[in-house]
C-alpha cells in the first residue's frame, strides 16, 4: 500500500507523531484548525509536503446508530459550516489536499439509516468541492456497518446498502470522477471472526441461582460484561462450546474470577447445562474485545491471542 | 507479614494458583462447596495443611451501595443459610480453619449503613461461630468505605463509623476474644491518594461547544471516562493544574485522544479557561485507575506511574 492510501485519524495528535506521519508520507485527517497550523509549520520545517484530509463534522447525524460521531457538538472534526473558511487557508498554504473524511456514526444496524447518511455525505462532499483548493482524489465516507451483538439485533442488509450506494456513486463519479471512496468496516470485516474462549473452574448455586464462574471475564473482555458504552447490560450471543449439541439446558450466570459484581459475561441465560472444565464462547469478538480491556485489572493471567 | 495473614480472594481460583497458596501458607477465602473440596484435596496431596476462612454471602446487604457484594443471589461466597453445612464438612476435613470474611458492599458513603451492616456483620459471625470446628481467629467485615467523586457527594464521616464499630468489637471481644478482625480499606486508603495527569494537545470549538482534547483519556483512566460500572455518567473532580488561582472560567468538555465518543474525561464543567499545553488532573485516581484501564485499546502510548 502506498503509505499516502494510509490514514492517521483521531480528534488528538501529538506533534512528534504528526511529524513522523508527515515524513513518512501518510494522508493526515485534519481535525481542527489548530491542528491544521501545526502540519502546515511542520510540513514547512521539514522541506516535506503533507498529504491531509480533512474530518467534518456534518449538520446530520446517523440515526439509529449505536454510536454517534457526527451532527451536534462534536469533538470530532470541523463542523459542516467551518469548511468553507478551512478550505480558504489550505490554499495558502503548502500542502498536498487530497478530500475530506466524513464519518458520522458506527455500529447501525438499518439500511436505511446507513444509506440516507451515504447520500447525505456524498451530497455534502459535492456541495463542498467547490470549496476545495483541488478536485477530490479522496473521499471517505466513514463507516456505521452493525454487527448483531443482542437478542432482538437482526444482521444488517448489506445488499439494501450496496444497491443504495451504487446509485449514490454513480451520480458522485459524474462530478468528481478523479477520487476515490474509501469506507471504513473495521468492525463489520472482523468483529464475527473472533470468538473469546474461557473455561469453567466452579459451578454453585445461591438462593436459587447457578453462577458458572469462568477462568476469564472482563478484564479480557470488558465489552462482553457490559462495560464498554452499554447504557443497559445485555448479554453477548454465548455458547457452550464443547456441549453444543446437548439438548438438556438451564437457566445460568457466567461471571469471571474477579472481585466485583461487574465481572458479568451472561446474566441469567438459558444454556446447555455445563460443567467444571467445559469452555464458555463468547461471539461477536473480533473487535471490540481483547485490545479494549483492562488486561492489567487485580494482575490476573493475560489471555491468547490465537490466529486459526 | 506471616503467609497466613495474607489472603487469597476472589470466586474463581484455578486448582494451580490453589496448590501455590496452600505451599506458600498463605489463608485461602474459600468461595464455594467445590473450591473447599479442591483445598482439602490438595492439602492431603502435598502434605500441607491450608490454612482457609469462608467467604459468606450475607442475607442482608449494604445499603446506600455503589456495588453490592452480598445479600441476594451473588457469585461472591457461601450463601449464609448453607454455613452449617459448609462448617460441619470442614469438621471432617484435614484444614485449619480460621474464620469468616464477609463482604457485603463497596464504595459507601453512608456512616449509618456502614454501621449497620458492620454490626449485622458481626453478629453472624457470632451467630455462626457456634457451628465452627475452632474458635474464630480471623473475622474479616470487609470494606465498603467509599470516597467522594461526584457533585453531591460528601466524605464519609469516619468519626461516626469508628465510634459505632468500638462498641460492635467490644461486644465481639466478649464472644470471641481470640480473633483478629480485618478491615479492607484499598480504596479509601489509596484513591484519594493518587492523581492522574495529561496535557492539553488541542482546543477547538464545534457548534458552540468548546472541547479541550487531551493526550490522555479512557485508555488511562476508564473509571474517569464513565464506563466502568456507572450507569449515568458523572464528572470525576477535576482540575486544570498549573491553573488553580486563575479565575477566569469558561465551560469546557475534555476528550481523549481516541476515535470514540466514549473517551471523555469531563463533560460540560465550568474550568479555569485553559489552552494548549495546560494540564488536566483528575482526582481520586489512586484506586480503579490506570490498571483498571484498557491500555492497549488503539496502539496509545502508556502513561507513566510515580511514586511521590
Amino acid at each position: 500500500m502506498r503509505p499516502e492510501n494510509i490514514s492517521m485519524a483521531g480528534p488528538g495528535k501529538r506533534p512528534q507523531e504528526l511529524s513522523q506521519a508527515i515524513a513518512a508520507g501518510i494522508t493526515i485527517n485534519i481535525e481542527s484548525f489548530h491542528e491544521l497550523e501545526t502540519i502546515a509549520q511542520l510540513s514547512e520545517k521539514t522541506g516535506v509536503q503533507a498529504h491531509i484530509t480533512v474530518r467534518i463534522n456534518p449538520a446530520f447525524e446517523l440515526k439509529a446508530s449505536g454510536m454517534k460521531m457526527g451532527g451536534g457538538s462534536k469533538q470530532f472534526g470541523i463542523d459542516e459550516e467551518q469548511l468553507p473558511t478551512v478550505l480558504k487557508r489550505i490554499k495558502v498554504l503548502n500542502l498536498d489536499f487530497k478530500g475530506f473524511h466524513i464519518y458520522s456514526g458506527s455500529q447501525n444496524l438499518s439500511a436505511d439509516a446507513i444509506s440516507e447518511a451515504q447520500q447525505k455525505t456524498i451530497h455534502l462532499a459535492i456541495t463542498l468541492a467547490e470549496h476545495c483548493p483541488a478536485p477530490l482524489k479522496k473521499l471517505n465516507i466513514g463507516g456505521g456497518y452493525g454487527i448483531p451483538y443482542f437478542p432482538g439485533d437482526t444482521a444488517l442488509n448489506i445488499h439494501q446498502v450496496g444497491t443504495a450506494l451504487a446509485e449514490s456513486m454513480a451520480h458522485f463519479k459524474t462530478e468528481q470522477p478523479q477520487a476515490d471512496v474509501i469506507i471504513e468496516l473495521g468492525r463489520y470485516l472482523v468483529g464475527e471472526a473472533g470468538i473469546y474462549v474461557c473455561q469453567i473452574i466452579d459451578k454453585k448455586v445461591s438462593r436459587g441461582q447457578i453462577f458458572l464462574v469462568a477462568d476469564g471475564g472482563l478484564h479480557h473482555h470488558l465489552a462482553a460484561s457490559g462495560n464498554f458504552g452499554q447504557v443497559i447490560r445485555k448479554n453477548y450471543p454465548i455458547a457452550i462450546g464443547n456441549k453444543m449439541a446437548v439438548a438438556e439446558k438451564e437457566v445460568v450466570s457466567i461471571v469471571g474470577p474477579l472481585c466485583t459484581p461487574l465481572d458479568i459475561l451472561a446474566d441469567k441465560m438459558e444454556l446447555p447445562v455445563a460443567e467444571i472444565g467445559d469452555f464458555v464462547v463468547v461471539y461477536q469478538s473480533g473487535a471490540y474485545g481483547y485490545t479494549a480491556s483492562p488486561i492489567q485489572f487485580l494482575s490476573q493471567p493475560r489471555c491468547v491471542e490465537i490466529l486459526v
